[in-house]
């Protein structure tokens, strides 16, 4: 194999496919990026048999092959090479010779036959989304599901198409994220569930461009994304997720509206008293049209009094303040909706159009 | 005690004390900032005992008094509070109100009188300098100082005046870091050694500004810098330093001159080929005006030729590449004259003008 690239068009693809690359694996050959020079196109696989990205680098090939390279090595040596062309040739024994300018790499490869191949995708069920909004609504749920891996249907976010909306929706069993959006055409319903890790990896390679068009393919064990010159396969995770819309009451016995600036300042504050292992809670009480915020701590005692609209009855209920702040950061808007009930059920944060809506689970004190 | 600040000054003199609360100690105190408001001024201050720092904070007095507060918690608190003004009210049980707007923080605090005072220095032996050259001086040379402790007097940094000369030099045992500058007046000679971690600290909190005046004063024991409203005080080394014009050839065979992005791009590039623990050597080769740079490692192998302006003989030899990075990363000039005699005597890179000399010593290989 010989080809040269431009090292900013290589640079960008192999930082891209590098989000797949995993950082431990008993299979060392995971741990390597792909690089497929035949048909006429350049392109670099990555692959951690859950999630694997494909794109298309620019480039010419003088001489049609396949490598597989050390992931880690082979980006740092492109990353540090001049800003020039850059060529790489390889020979019968899987060793690279890499140059650009007068600089010269040698580094060993390894086979391209033995790299894992992504699984083949019929694209039959499409949807589409702009790669803004997808980025947009990944930011701001992900966050709410679970990390560990007691509950694996935890660690996914619920994709929910029906009609002309998608819904998404993410929980850990403390607090519940939903964003609903609108698509520009109607499509037929479904609900998948993909990975948490698959979404954050995706949201890092998604541009904020909102013309350029996201195109999704689901079937059953997989979901692809197409975008750019980049292909994204991800397994799903298998199961029926939780009926979140019988979790979240629509009754309620207070509402408040409340500053965004104000409640983000006066918490941020709050969690100065408050270590990770104690998990003391903010407690908010709601009286006169006044929120009073109070931590008690072994550090000290803060409270701050937040002017909001109030309706319904005073309420007391307590918090914790990082599931807050991590509900608020994602909401735009300058008034957020508060709705309680009594200090045993959740806090929810809901627009009135149901763009958003987040649930805490209060915490008691 | 009762005072109070803008925000934005009393974060900057927190800012700037914090430097000497140390990360670890067996004295709980020292893990405080001190805060003084008598005799009309307010002044914060932190010591840990071979660094202690000072400084006069903007802000009224409505009580006098003294205070220990934890300074992690106090500067968190303070970075965290809205920007406006801030009042400090302390009982006495130590306990301090800390409020801003509607905010209102409780913490515990100490007896000002358990802190440990700074020394009081005499102000005899007077040395003026711009923070901007300090600043410099101390970055262009303290990287080249021991971290370790073997040798106590290689922690340090040797500050020479002699007429109207800064002489400073650092060194580790594998290389030496000396820098020249010229001084305003002329002054009386002096040799001290300055803790490197003093150094550290007080080149963080120097401005780059060129008009505004460090004074130092020196005493057997201790070295005191002032500027702006700080005073930063800190203990000697005490020893003989080593007669480093002694350890340096001013003799050589080859004398190339090279350029400093070329250089710098491929030794950066190089090193992605060598393991921190394996310790291989950059070979250098000079021969018809070019050098080749090239590494051998397990992970592979590069080779890099720059044109240079080569005076003298042909030579081989091998050096430590981060020593090398270290050093021409804060020449400024674009050409660097390195000078050599052989393969088993230090690579020197220093200007005509004696502005900087940076010692390397050379890998066998």
């Amino acid at each position: 194999m010989k080809i040269i690239c431009l090292k900013t068009s290589l640079l960008k693809g192999v930082n891209i496919v590098l989000k797949a690359v995993p950082v431990r694996t008993t299979m060392d050959i995971l741990e390597c990026i792909y690089i497929n020079a035949e048909n006429g196109s350049i392109k670099l696989t990555a692959n951690d048999m859950e999630l694997g990205i494909e794109t298309v680098v620019e480039g010419s090939i003088l001489e049609e092959g396949h490598i597989a390279l050390s992931a880690r090595l082979f980006s740092d040596i492109v990353r540090k090479l001049p800003d020039n062309d850059i060529t790489i040739t390889t020979d019968e024994n899987f060793h690279a010779l890499i140059t650009c300018e007068k600089a010269k790499f040698n580094i060993a490869g390894r086979s391209g036959d033995d790299f894992v191949q992504l699984p083949r995708i019929e694209k039959q069920q499409h949807y589409a989304i702009s790669q803004f909004s997808l980025k947009q609504i990944i930011s701001k749920t992900i966050f709410s599901a679970a990390s560990g891996e007691n509950n694996p249907i935890m660690t996914g976010e619920y994709f929910e198409f029906a009609d002309n909306t998608l819904k998404v929706t993410a929980l850990d069993g403390q607090r519940i994220a939903i964003r609903k959006i609108e698509l520009k055409e109607s499509y037929e319903p479904a609900g998948i569930i993909v990975p948490g890790k698959t979404m954050n990896e995706i949201s890092k390679i998604l541009t904020d461009d909102i013309d350029s068009e996201v195109s999704i393919y689901i079937t059953n064990l997989h979901i692809l994304f197409e975008f750019d010159n980049t292909t994204v396969v991800s397994r799903l995770i298998e199961g029926k997720y939780f009926d979140v819309v019988r979790m979240i009451s629509s009754d309620y016995n207070t509402r408040m509206v409340i500053g965004k600036r104000d409640l983000q300042g006066c918490i941020d504050r709050a969690t100065l008293l408050i270590r990770e292992s104690d998990r003391n809670p903010i407690i908010l009480s709601v009286r006169d049209s006044a929120a009073e915020l109070t931590v008690q701590s072994e550090i000290g005692s803060m409270d701050e009094v937040i002017d909001i609209d109030q309706e319904g009855s005073d309420i007391t209920i307590g918090f914790n303040p990082r599931f807050m702040l991590d509900a608020i950061r994602v909401i735009d808007e300058d008034d957020i909706p508060v709705y309680m009930n009594n200090s045993r059920t959740p806090l929810i944060l809901r627009d009135d159009a149901g763009t958003y809506t987040y649930v805490i689970l209060p915490i008691n004190f």
